[in-house]
């Protein structure tokens, strides 16, 4: 490290990368890789930022803070789910200031500049003759659901392969029935780290000791190659094989796509999906493995379903059970601080206190995320060392060293335009 | 935006800058700008910053806070008002560290070096022989008064056209008797926004819907040419037109000046003054139009005399009505914080409880205060999305361009150097 | 100061610093200056980091924060002093997270890594056949210690002449028999000001007027040559003159050396030590000068020992009393932001509340403290003004100045590398 060396060089790092191994620190740390990451992956790829079900009618918005970025998610009045920057186009107040709300207009505090759900501009006071309100309509930002989950991109030209992704993933989540899925609850956790340490803790299980309540439930054998099991985890890769085999006969009988598709590293929109069994009762994320939601997501004909999980590159991760679906999302906000978002959403008839104990439900991955949110601040800290050098992947961190490859690759495109 | 940009290109922003729209996003949210800001604007023109009936008596001093300034400002032994910089010719403590005060001399507590209220280094212990301490004075700041009102500049070469205004604006303020008013009361703001948000949001009345309070007595017309009044003020517009008739005779029987003088963009000290009626009972800022103070500032025939208004260039507006004034004085305190100080000023003879009740006398403007906080804020968060672009000033922002103007006038005169 | 201006000329601003001053303005206030010191000064020289006697056993750690460096200092198997960056070379994570404690091995939290207490990585699941560990254990720090207290230097090649000043400093040291005490208490204080600013407080009694509790004891006339001592001061100095020849025979007959050793700025180690009368009753930094410990720190056969005091460049001074010692580290947080921690020992049979009353002990220097750090934070605001000038260092803040010669030539080397 020299003090007297000019600006971050950001390409040569990026250049210069040591595959199979952590980061090095800049990108972890300095304030230029986190505009850059805003720049050429959150500001270019498609995000997952909200579930259908936080938007019911017409009218109903949430506003999404991205990096700099203010973006109003709306229901429009043809029910379709719209997008558009929060800036007002007369002198650019931010214009809904609450996280989520119902509205008929989109209308500015400052000036009454009044906008329909469709971004233009309905009303401006007092303006000359030749004001043309045409000119003036919100700045949209490209939208689409999927299966209930809504993304939004903020490239002028999105990624093209988005839409082939999900017609691939489609089939798999849409048995769980989220466009009529309603929120149980949603808990916002800061982590004290840098939003790709997030990312890479979530992409392995070579953590999983730390996560007691955790491991009741998923394997912790996750990402585990047979020849890397240690002699500990015996038992829960031999229980993991069994579960698999017969939770395969019950994807079957019941038409449900459980292959894994990965597809991390190797295109734009990166993603990976697979159905595979849970550990004790096999149906969902509690501490013996059973239902936390009497009342299943879908007319399945057994809890006993495992979890439908889904990573997507950048910021996003998801279980899909057959009792309840969980979201989470990655927001940058420093370069040392990171919104981890997680959405619990369960059937719209369910019943707090009849069908499901809210503690219940959300105690596994609120637990879990907090043991995370610490071990992602220690490593934020470590590599804030000038000693920090970057260290060697194994090989159950695969899924990382894919998360990594995968923004390296982003990074290259976008500072190569 | 690009993230590999080099630094911010300030004088190719100021040269570029879309003339009848808002500034780019940089000069609002960036630290370049603030600190040109600081260096352009705040360091090199007159300034308002305290009322002289703040320091009645030889040895009562403020001190002002302007960017990385620390500025005394003293009434001297002579009853002159002057202004030194806070800080120690030793090496280097600030020395008076309380907002106001009174002292016989400047000592510094660090090693009790001890100035004169002119300035003049006193004494110094243990020094060699050869220590001159008339090379160690305090460094002074140039200050002067017009009508009661405090003004200091830090340049060495302050503009020379303040004196020419100061004579031009004399006569309007002087009936107001504010060099022996008092001060009953003064509150500090922090806006969450750029100083020049606060500045324009203070220049047009096109938001004024937003201040029910106010405008109970401020005609919410105030800016508006005839043809841009819209059907909602026409019946506030035609009271105006009534008001404003009869006043002038008020006027010209008493003698006070009244007439517009606007030069706000056409010269270094950038001003407006102008004496108009109030709705209502014409009188004063409260809810009913009629005095807060039942002693008036001098020996008016009549409470009903509008209010005398005044706009400064860089950051000051002043109201002075027949029973009080107000001053307000905007001070940068970082990119996206902004200090708002208002002080009322009463006769000196006036006593709370009896001629006027605190609470009545202020309760107009701090809610008003308030309520452009908040609109200040909202302009800054939607101004840092990249999504942002500068947005078209209507008719009734006439005066938020004029500021605007005078503010891209100086920066380019101070680049040019 | 001009905004436009590149970044700060580090290498410009130490070449030409003004000899017999304080130091321009960013030396003070900048980050650049901030970072440059953390690689040049405290990364580069031997630290006071600990005493021996906050690690008695095999195991036993201290957590050192140091810019951005995290450092264990642990007491390994062989009852040795060793230090590491506490960084795991898998993924970074910081490893001890704790201020002090103790362990059998080093563990990292995040995926089991773990290491002996000499550093050697002994175990890493689930690696692949290649993966040697021998290549990935906790890189070392530069530790020793002297007389009972730990010094570290995170250079690859530490200073050569620290041992040469080790050799000179411990028989002064060794008698007040520290490796065998222990810590009676810690405080850790904040000042908001510049590092430098701290030492440069420590380095003169000029301001000592201002340290009511300290001059009970201390002569305030630390550092006065005669003919600078003021009339005020006279007194004071009479009666010092008188201790130290008394002093002087009692020094003699015990056989503890006393002569004043002076190498501030001559030498990469600087330093000073000397032993000298205190007033009042002589003994410890009391309010009368009476021992605050009945229990002495070695079988003295008088507690009238007066004080051995030492500095230490870049960042310690210490008081060796017959009763306790204090030594006291200084830690750079930010430009403007300063740890300073003061650490009181005794000997390792007093009993707190019979030997010594915690409070007794401590009152004096934690009063003092307090009062420089109030000190401190006002030269950082005042010198953070752009009317500041570097002012003259008088006679009597001749160590100051040595501070500041030893400061610009520890950077002139670095930056001529």
């Amino acid at each position: 490290m020299s003090t007297l060396a000019p600006a971050t060089d950001l390409a040569g790092l990026v250049a210069r990368r040591p595959v199979g191994q952590s980061l090095e620190a800049p990108f972890y740390t300095s304030r230029e890789f986190f505009d850059l990451d805003i720049e050429a992956v959150f500001a270019r790829h498609w995000l997952f930022v909200a579930a259908e079900a936080e938007l019911p009618e017409p009218g109903d918005y949430v506003t999404v803070a991205l990096g700099p970025y203010s973006v109003v998610v709306v229901r429009d009045d043809d029910e379709e789910v719209r997008a558009f920057h929060n800036v007002c186009r007369h002198r650019g107040a931010r214009i809904l200031n609450d996280e989520r709300g119902s509205v008929g207009n989109i209308v500015c505090g400052y000036h009454r500049w009044t906008y329909g759900v469709d971004g233009r501009l309905l009303h401006a006071e007092s303006q000359p003759a030749d004001f043309d309100p045409s000119c003036f309509g919100l700045r949209s930002v490209h939208a689409r659901t999927v299966a209930g989950l809504v993304f939004i991109c903020l490239a002028e030209e999105p990624p093209a392969d988005f839409h082939e992704v999900a017609a691939r993933i489609e089939p798999y989540i849409l048995p769980h029935g989220l466009r009529r899925a309603k929120v149980a609850a949603q808990i916002d956790l800061v982590e004290n780290g840098n939003w790709k340490l997030t990312m890479e803790n979530n992409r392995e299980c070579y953590h999983c000791g730390g996560h007691p309540e955790l491991q009741c439930s998923l394997f912790p054998v996750y990402g585990y190659a047979e020849q890397d099991v240690p002699p500990v985890l015996r038992p829960a890769y031999e229980r993991y094989l069994r579960a698999d085999a017969e939770s395969r006969r019950t994807y079957e009988s019941l038409g449900l796509p459980y292959e894994a598709i990965e597809e991390l590293d190797t295109r734009t929109t990166g993603f990976r999906i697979q159905r595979e069994p849970l550990d004790g009762a096999g149906e969902s994320f509690t501490e013996d493995g059973t239902a936390a939601c009497k009342r299943l997501l879908a007319d399945f004909r057994t809890p006993r379903l495992g979890r439908l999980s889904m990573h997507m590159q950048p910021n996003a991760w998801f279980h899909f059970l057959s009792d309840h679906a969980i979201t989470f999302s990655v927001i940058p906000l420093a370069p040392d601080r990171t919104l981890v978002r997680t959405t619990w959403l369960v059937h719209p008839d369910a019943v707090e206190g009849v069908d499901y104990d809210l503690d219940s439900l959300t105690r596994v991955w609120t637990a879990t995320n907090d043991q995370d949110a610490l071990l992602v601040a220690r490593a934020q800290q470590g590599i804030g060392s000038p000693a920090y050098r970057p260290g060697p992947y194994g090989p159950t961190e695969y899924q990382v060293e894919a998360f990594v490859n995968w923004y390296a690759t982003r990074l290259k495109a976008h500072l190569a335009r």
